[in-house]
């Protein structure tokens, strides 16, 4: 299927819309999707069309034609020409539930991503890259590691990063060299409750009746970047902290998964500390 | 506020969605909210505006000048130019959860609608309807009741019928009067499963773990309308059926309220036996 | 139907549930419930039974007789012998919907409570509390009103406050006099995140993509009593301010009446910070 | 942790929970967890405990020395020493998401149980099993493919079958053999709706806005077995026969790796056509 999407960002102004739909028509292409969003006087919107005219069918002709329009509106926009694969790198510690996750749907082919390597600061996962075929390197947190982590993103040409319960803080200096709106943690909390290391252990002493899990990007104060997803799960007195631990790594594995997949589809875009999540 | 909105349903093609914001600059229209649907290639859309220029202010001017776009695509639509409530009659039988609550919710003004009238087959609701003043007429189902609702209809100048757990089968001539997408039901489980009158004793001998409800438009086949909202809630062994009850009128409640919602907010397009509901 | 039940809180040891049953075995009583919860060596029970005798009929005969057992566990103990209905007062601010439910419950007899009186330090609720014939009292927030307050609570032999988005704080003195477990507010934020008085502004800042609502008791330190009860909605980018308030509403209102409930059910236990919400 | 537990099922009468604790006390076990169902005159009581004492800590001396309690009741009983971990057969065909997820939970140590086979009619899941290294059979639905099988699961020793989305019908023969509350299947619906082969198309089709999945015990009659759990996820009209498959595969797996975990816990009791499930 020859689909390609594009997602604008740009300051509210009477006749955008018609601008946009009006070139895809000059251009041949078929709209098949659109979704808009008003916010604090700025606009943004998605929009998908198959390619019917050989215009709008690769980016670098696109973007050349399309310049005008995107001058005269003072747009930011993405492009997606679906023509390869993203390449997600996942960082890991010794907690494998999320890799496990998203590594068994890339199998059945639910989450269509590559994974160039997976990086840990324990050796734990080194046996479930193996099983999956993926390449595995072990840092440990000490000397210049973050160096040879951004090596390797280079060398393995990554799109995004995925902390998938890595329990460790980035340096500002990484996530401004990698770029914060393609860092994407899992948080263990419904945030922003219960910041930091212990959020169960936090959920159970103030007896909350619900507990959730946040996947958000990454910036340099810790958990406080914007949101992309949240979902909780319904505890009672009954559940201890080993319990909540347990119930936790649904959530946790949806969270992210959901973020990532949205992030391949094309479809987040970060304003100010929110995320817009397109359908 | 000066707002208005456009519901539109028509074979896809492709340039409609820039035909109809190319019509919407030209003649003045700020746009703040657009969504589509394509189905079967069949398209939808809903758009919303705030009026900036008279000639799409008022109904009747848009209708006229709007015309040869919509006769270009073929459309069938449907406006909203917000300029006054939506009238709603509300059948009842023994049940009242439904109707007070809607009641309530007009009182907290979280609902905009008119209520001039309740009719019901039993006496039950008289108390109610007098407790928020609301004419309250009592027809049991003998003789030529449904000729004198139909008059009453007629009288009250209504808009949309709402059957707030009305336990009494509508003719199809009574459905064809009125029109099949101005009545709105609320039945007791969450269809297709559990059709007609007991469906909390089925759920309960089938051992579900979820009871449901569901709010759909009518048609002659019972239970058998386009559905348009639906939810559930989470049961366990250990409901009995009076429990399934208490606990499924929090489920009426929601979808029916819903539903009418929805309705008034020009938000409701049936196709085939299926509804598309707009954000 | 006589039926009676026992809550019991002690430290945990064995031969304790042994004990109760046998207890009540031995006079007669047939056991229709029994659910129990171990927490941090403390030992929590909620037992229900059919009266069969008349030793275990009536409270004051019952606490006579059952003395013994309490004293051998050292039990804190709480019955309910189901002889009367439970005695709410209802405070409220300009926020009416929960009191409207509330209301609107007890009409439809999904809520077994009387309610007394409404006090408000406006006049805002004074036409619901007509139209239901619950006494209304308007006591602005001025000179010597928590007395007022209090003498009212016990004119009315209240059994329980609920502060139904009551906008002004208790003083300890004020809370100490009723007791803190009998004491409910309803907070419009998934605690503990977002304290305070705006919590759906603080929410959109922060991009949250669920919103929720939070029954609790009361204690001095604002927001940070035992939570009986929360739940959430899922939101997205495009739900502005006014629309979070609206949606919360649903929560608020769940919460607060599923709150209530409980404690008129002889179902909440309070331990430290924490509740035990029995089934 | 030397624990055990205890599922009875007899009809009820005074005194049951009096002689199991009264038992168990005198044996020296220190009760942790109780739970009671009564239902249609029949009762139901799930009791786990730490052993204190040697006379209730191994299987066959416990089921001598309580055989006296049992006989007095006329109960049925299901005890768990928690000596070894359950023995699980996976069955499925070509949609593999449902045995990667168990498969990658018992890697993760989330679900602790044996898998000693996987047997399929398509050679499609051979490269998943040779990855979590379990041994794999392709038996084509052909001949005598059910002796075979049926000759594996005495072979491996199995506890449970779990149906993993196997598309193929077992015989009511096959059914006996192994025993109806040993075999456990995910349907892809909310059972009772959309029965059979197609459940996906028929909820698009019929417009429902949740779709849902259900775990249940087998019996020859299809999608008939008594119901284990279920959930459900939200739709709009915007998801197509595709989008209801890939989402609905989340509710299966989820669904279907908790019926397996409740199992091994020995938290499942089938009386009629519905399922006790304990906490």
């Amino acid at each position: 299927m020859d689909k390609a999407s594009l997602v604008i960002s740009c300051p509210d102004k009477v006749g955008i819309v018609r601008a946009v739909t009006d070139f895809l028509f000059r251009h041949g292409a078929n709209i098949t999707y659109l979704e808009q969003h008003i916010e604090d006087e700025q606009f943004f919107m998605r929009i998908e069309w198959q390619v019917l005219d050989y215009d709008v069918s690769d980016e670098s002709t696109f973007m050349q034609i399309f310049e005008s329009v995107r001058q005269e509106f003072d747009m930011e926009i993405k492009t997606d020409f679906c023509v390869e694969k993203k390449r997600l790198a996942l960082f890991c510690s010794k907690e494998l539930h999320c890799i496990v996750d998203v590594l068994g749907r890339i199998e059945t082919r639910e989450l269509e991503v590559e994974v160039p390597c997976i990086i840990s600061n324990y050796r734990d996962a080194h046996s479930i890259a193996e099983k999956f075929s993926v390449p595995f390197y072990y840092l440990p947190a000490k000397n210049d590691y973050e160096y040879q982590q951004l090596a390797l993103m280079r060398e393995h040409r990554v799109d995004l990063i995925g902390l998938a319960r890595y329990m460790k803080i980035l340096s500002s200096e990484f996530i401004s060299d990698i770029g914060s709106n393609r860092i994407i943690n899992v948080h263990h909390s419904f945030l922003p409750s219960f910041v930091g290391a212990n959020p169960y252990e936090e959920a159970y002493q103030r007896g909350v009746k619900l507990i959730g899990a946040t996947a958000h990007f990454v910036i340099p104060e810790l958990d406080q970047g914007p949101i992309i997803e949240q979902n909780v799960k319904r505890i009672s007195h009954s559940y201890d902290v080993p319990n909540l631990k347990l119930l936790g790594r649904e959530i946790e594995r949806e969270v992210f998964f959901f973020a990532i997949r949205k992030f391949c589809e094309n479809k987040l875009v970060k304003y100010r500390n929110r995320v817009i999540v397109f359908e």
